[in-house]
């Protein structure tokens, strides 16, 4: 085994968590340690040695992290830090919000070849993987459609989106994708699908004592944005129940490429995840990425980038010699 | 558009008429010719305006051709063909031995390197995209297992294998992934597979006049390596049932990992394809990747590389801005 990948946490919710957890599956690194906006001392992590550290005692690790790894948030934290951190570190970071990803990879690109670091941006499963399936389908059959289909899965707006409605106590959602549309999308015929076609949603309602069912379901189902445009249920449950049955994160969804090559011809592509958590899974894929990150810079393959620029062969523990003989 | 890029085919059956038509749907790809054994005179390509050549003239392109597609078999053409080709073109091939890619790579990379080529190797489906999928699902859940199945598809090998045994007249044979061992893999459960639970096979068979079907079927079923390990089912049908019912080359099949990012959490990932046509499919990824190979070179990136070495962007032709907009 050769040296160490050197990797720090930069915040610590259920991301962070779940990449102290990766890091200790793979090997070839070592966690330097978790950077916490909070009070170091009030944070327990995982494991008992790892060591925790004021967020701004950052710069002084310049030389003793080769990746770090952004935990934050994509609306408040990551459009802060990740040009700031590019700056220091090689990093890696999860930046969700699609629409905004051409000018936050600007914002990072910048510092980071300022400074001859490599920063991968929007890793995760979507942005991430669901990407370069989608790249994938649209390259390997130009003449098709690409469909993204996602859940059965916990969203987290619109689970916040339900605990803002007067009357509503506690809750969350589930996007269901529909399974009518997905065979209908796998045999080949390209449908078009609406909005409402493609995807439901469920919704798990604790009631605020007094308040009105019919007036809370009502002002779910009929939210714009959220919930108007879908065929939306609510199912109204105990506090008890929801604690027991809805603590975990699962998500996952599918990618489907249907296309022809010739006329009779039609070939599909479909890619899915299945996720008991969704926060460890990402995390796993920022891990995996990390190292791909740190050959990158080894390369002097500096400037912002994204999984779209990563060879599959970069992300694997192996030596390319393995891969051939392992994995081809 | 940029510089048209200049693709030759070397060897014209099914995988070669596959690359003459997903040629045309790439529009930043130009058709040089094909170049084959046969007498030029006696092939009929696709498209009329085809240039064929005879494979001899191929030292004569050597400026006109950016990527020479290698169309020929693993068995007897590519050994000796990759590693001569390699020293006068970029090229891509589908190598597809999977015991002998090792030695196979060495003997390509040599004459590649020496020329200042680039050379990507046993590119398709499997080796190729199942590959990647085999190598992501590894990195990604470093704790956890691999299943590959394959089908429904038709095998050229096992077909080959039945038309062999005596009182066959003619037949094919179709392997088909068992739904019960793919739903215990979804699960989650990582069960411990023997072959026959993975795979049944079926044969379609033509016999030959006056031939006794029992011996026919006890020879098939019985037959080492090729069908004794597996469940075996024979069907005997007519030559117009088998020219009518069976002259499509379907394929495909999944590459499903599933893991665990903690002892409570479970995370699958499934790649999957349903193909009409494995040559067309075969033909369509060899085109992406002569993309890719062209790009590899143009930045010196020289000898022989696989699937494994291949960024996805490389294979689409948009732009790295138009990429991260649209489908990041």
């Amino acid at each position: 085994m050769g040296k160490q990948i050197r990797i720090g946490i930069a915040g610590y919710g259920n991301l962070g968590r779940g990449v102290e957890a990766a890091i200790a599956k793979n090997p070839d690194m070592t966690l330097v340690g978790i950077f916490t906006r909070r009070a170091p001392e009030s944070l327990t992590p995982l494991f008992a040695n790892t060591p925790v550290h004021p967020i701004a005692a950052l710069p002084d690790f310049k030389d003793a992290i080769d990746v770090l790894i952004l935990c934050g948030g994509s609306k408040d934290d990551l459009p802060q830090q990740g040009p700031e951190m590019a700056a220091l570190f090689n990093l890696v970071d999860s930046f969700d919000t699609h629409a905004r990803i051409p000018e936050y990879f600007e914002s990072v690109d910048a510092p980071a070849r300022a400074a001859g670091k490599t920063a991968l941006i929007s890793i995760g499963w979507d942005p991430g993987l669901f990407s370069i399936n989608r790249l994938y389908g649209e390259a390997l059959l130009p003449d098709g459609a690409t469909y993204t289909f996602w859940g059965k899965g916990l969203s987290q707006g619109h689970s916040d989106a339900i605990r803002r409605v007067p009357g509503v106590k506690a809750g969350v959602q589930y996007t269901i994708p529909s399974p009518e549309a997905i065979e209908q999308v796998r045999s080949g015929a390209r449908p078009e699908l609406s909005t409402r076609q493609k995807h439901t949603r469920e919704c798990h309602v604790v009631l605020a004592e007094g308040a009105d069912a019919v007036a809370v379901e009502q002002a779910i189902v009929s939210m714009p944005n959220y919930f108007a445009d879908y065929d939306t249920r609510v199912h109204f449950i105990s506090e008890e129940t929801l604690r027991r049955e809805h603590d975990r994160m699962p998500h996952g969804g599918f990618v489907i490429r249907s296309g022809s090559t010739s006329e009779t011809h039609n070939q599909v592509i479909e890619y899915s995840l299945q996720l008991d958590s969704n926060p460890e899974f990402t995390a796993s894929v920022l891990v995996a990425y990390a190292r791909a990150g740190y050959r990158l810079s080894q390369q002097g393959q500096i400037g912002a980038k994204t999984a779209f620029d990563v060879a599959p062969g970069l992300l694997s523990i192996k030596t390319p010699e393995q891969l051939r003989a392992e994995l081809l």
